[in-house]
């Protein structure tokens, strides 16, 4: 239930909002970029959250620097963490944009600039919430904490020791986290379970230098030759990652939640379209898509370089060859597990004469996520309210690093619960949020603090009360 | 039959020659480099070859200049076609040259420069071997025609269209290259099969751009993973080639020829070591390491190319991926047949969502040689006198423009009589000649040509008498 006030007020101010979200998006707070536009954002949105009666602080990092906020209304309300990131992937290619990314314009009921929908707009939608409670719904229903980050699009370097140290300031009851997308344009959907990563560089060598491949040819194994044989081994004819155990720990979804992606609305042909290919491939045989996507782990090979690379022909064998070779990785698979069985299987590959090492890059762990919290019940029902449709529960093939690090350091399952559309460009050029998704984004994030408070009313002893 | 007046010739006449061939190792010739030094080249050796009595044109070209030189001694005496290039590899790593690489100088009976062995010395003792028929031998056993080239180092690239329209100019009843090395140390060798070339350029596509390798990895065909299956499908696990047809019109050495390289002092364990490798390998089992480097054709990878190559890990499925593959091929391999089938067997491994082009960049035909001609037995008699052992017949693995276009263009088999030894690290920092094998090479050269004079003698009509 949420108050008529807080939707009268939505509706009121909707010319004032976006004037203050155009503000914050004409500010270029690209992470990696060094001219003190994260800082100036960070600053805005520091200063939005005191109008609304928060404690704010700003935390310095290494590059943009994270903002707290806390706003305690009592003992007996569950706290809830809003997560949100106000940096933005670079603009470029600039010419392929109609209006300028940090000129914000509205068109055809979208609004349009770098931003838009990931993640300041979807941001926005929340703290359009907060304000509507504050001023016009008697006050928030929850303890609220804010944290909202500026490297997320360049990875969270820095995310891991930051939540550890502030640990303290972000445990909570519940967490909400708005960047991410409808399954499709009018169907909302909430996000279960996210994929996990290991990603490894492999190098196989062979000569002490790069070799002519005329004069020895046919006497030396040639380690780029070798390097694409070991990468090919990876897979068998049926697609499957034949990595010895790979499959060991994967918990297959449940049949209810498998039927439930058969009746998602999904054109196999439109996806492919979308992506430029005239056939989709490269997963399990027997698997549908989305599983392929959502609840199968996958290996790619991400990059390959050896030898000659140049325009025209040089007749070597190559001393060395490497590829990057990422794996995504489905509950409740473990990155480590999966790199030692890796580099064992890349040792039995390795022919005489040649040699290989494995140095891993990178891991995530695979997120489950509850979906019977109250969080969840909180959110689904904010969704049929503002959007007029049940969501769908989806999976996301992709790692979200604050997602995994909750629940991992904080015990904590944050409710992926998105605005954004699949056709709002996020990372390409005219990126854009449609208003209505706005509008309706802030009376669901409205009705989310309201259902929370109902669904974890008073009684129940929380977490973070002081 | 040698007159020992020139032997005597050469003999007193070392420092004069050696301080000349210390002139033109002086000059940085390299092929590539703008700044005159090959023009110089060509002038000293035109200016040479001038005072040795022949007419002579430096014939300029896109790049260093070409020098044809002639002497017309008698109607009835063979002609014979003398190549050498006077270009010579860069000399980088320049840290590694214990002597600057164009400061010629003597260390323990071996002259170190750039170009000593390659090719500036060995083709030096030609033009003493000329100066002493010329100046103490009477003249010229023969008619001569010499041909030096300046390309030579980055391919000749100008060298077909050269012989076409020089065709008269060079027309010979034999040829002689002395641009290669003795099989092992007091092993004179001669070179009777050389394999040919057939080089592609190889790309695989997929999507339209890079794709998130989370978001899609499972549902597309990855190029790379694609790429890399290919490669690792031109080879069966015995080592040989896969393409359909490769072997169709390989013509086998005979058991006599293959017999004899099984005596030849070769370790495969000193082989392997040159390489910096722990084992050999990489070619057909059951094939000794001499075939497989000189009688059987090869397949290598050449260079790899896809998706992120810099630090660290970017986790996208390549749009795009690219191989250079290049296949030594052995008589009669042809190589336009060899790409063809090459290119139809890539478009069958191509799956669905990919689509592969392959692009021939370069060919070179495999070239046998006649092994009892009257050349062959010249240079023969020739190493026998001036090294005191008898050659040994071999084969090279690498490509040599020259000579397959001397026999496919002008009919002509030359006869490759290197005076290098394996140590002379051409190519290299620190190359070097030894002195002994400059003078005895001299005495081989001029032995070879009053060999041919004998063998190919009065009253056998000769092609360019006149």
């Amino acid at each position: 239930m949420l108050p008529k006030a807080i939707t009268d007020f939505l509706t009121q101010n909707r010319n004032r909002h976006l004037a203050e979200l155009c503000e914050l998006l004409a500010i270029p707070s690209i992470a990696n970029v060094s001219d003190g536009a994260c800082e100036r954002a960070a600053k805005l949105l520091a200063e939005y959250l005191k109008h609304l009666g928060m404690t704010v602080r700003i935390i310095p990092s290494v590059g943009p620097p994270n903002v707290l906020a806390e706003l305690h209304t009592g003992a007996h309300r569950p706290t809830l963490l809003l997560y949100g990131h106000y940096d933005v992937q670079p603009p470029d290619p600039l010419d392929a944009w109609q209006s300028q990314p940090f000129n914000p314009q509205v068109r055809g009921g979208c609004l349009y600039a770098r931003g838009a929908t990931d993640d300041k707009g979807q941001l926005f939608a929340h703290l359009m919430a907060i304000e509507a409670w504050q001023k016009a719904g008697g006050g928030l229903p929850v303890n609220l904490k804010v944290f909202l980050e500026g490297q997320e699009e360049i990875g969270s370097p820095h995310l891991e020791p930051f939540l550890a140290s502030y640990r303290n300031d972000l445990v909570a009851d519940a967490a909400i986290i708005s960047d991410s997308e409808f399954f499709a344009e009018g169907l909302p959907s909430l996000t279960t379970a996210l994929r996990g990563l290991a990603y490894v560089e492999v190098v196989v060598s062979g000569p002490r230098q790069d070799l002519h491949s005329g004069i020895h040819g046919g006497a030396v194994r040639n380690p780029a030759n070798v390097l694409a044989a070991m990468v090919a081994a990876l897979h068998d004819a049926h697609g499957r990652v034949t990595i010895p155990g790979f499959y060991n720990d994967v918990v297959e979804p449940s049949p209810e939640e498998r039927a439930s992606w058969e009746r998602l609305p999904f054109s196999k042909a439109d996806y492919a379209a979308s992506l430029g290919v005239t056939a989709l491939g490269g997963g399990e045989e027997g698997r549908s898509v989305l599983e392929r996507r959502w609840s199968r782990p996958t290996l790619d090979c991400n990059g390959l370089v050896a030898g000659y690379a140049g325009a025209g022909a040089k007749t070597i064998i190559p001393a060395a060859a490497m590829a990057k070779i990422s794996m995504r990785l489905v509950p409740h698979q473990q990155p480590h597990t999966i790199t030692s069985a890796l580099e064992t299987y890349l040792r039995q590959l390795c022919p005489a004469g040649t040699s290989v090492k494995m140095e891993v890059l990178t891991t995530a762990n695979p997120v489950l996520l509850a979906t019977d919290s109250p969080a969840m019940r909180a959110a689904r029902a904010a969704l049929v309210l503002a959007f007029e449709n049940e969501p769908v529960l989806v999976r996301h093939g992709a790692s979200v690093p604050i997602v995994e690090m909750l629940q991992r350091m904080l015990k904590l399952d944050a409710v992926p619960m998105g605005f954004g559309l699949p056709s709002d460009n996020p990372h390409s050029p005219n990126e854009h949020f449609r208003l209505d998704q706005l509008w309706r984004g802030s009376i669901a994030a409205a009705a989310f603090m309201g259902n929370l408070a109902e669904e974890m009313g008073q009684g129940q002893g929380k977490k973070s009360s002081r």
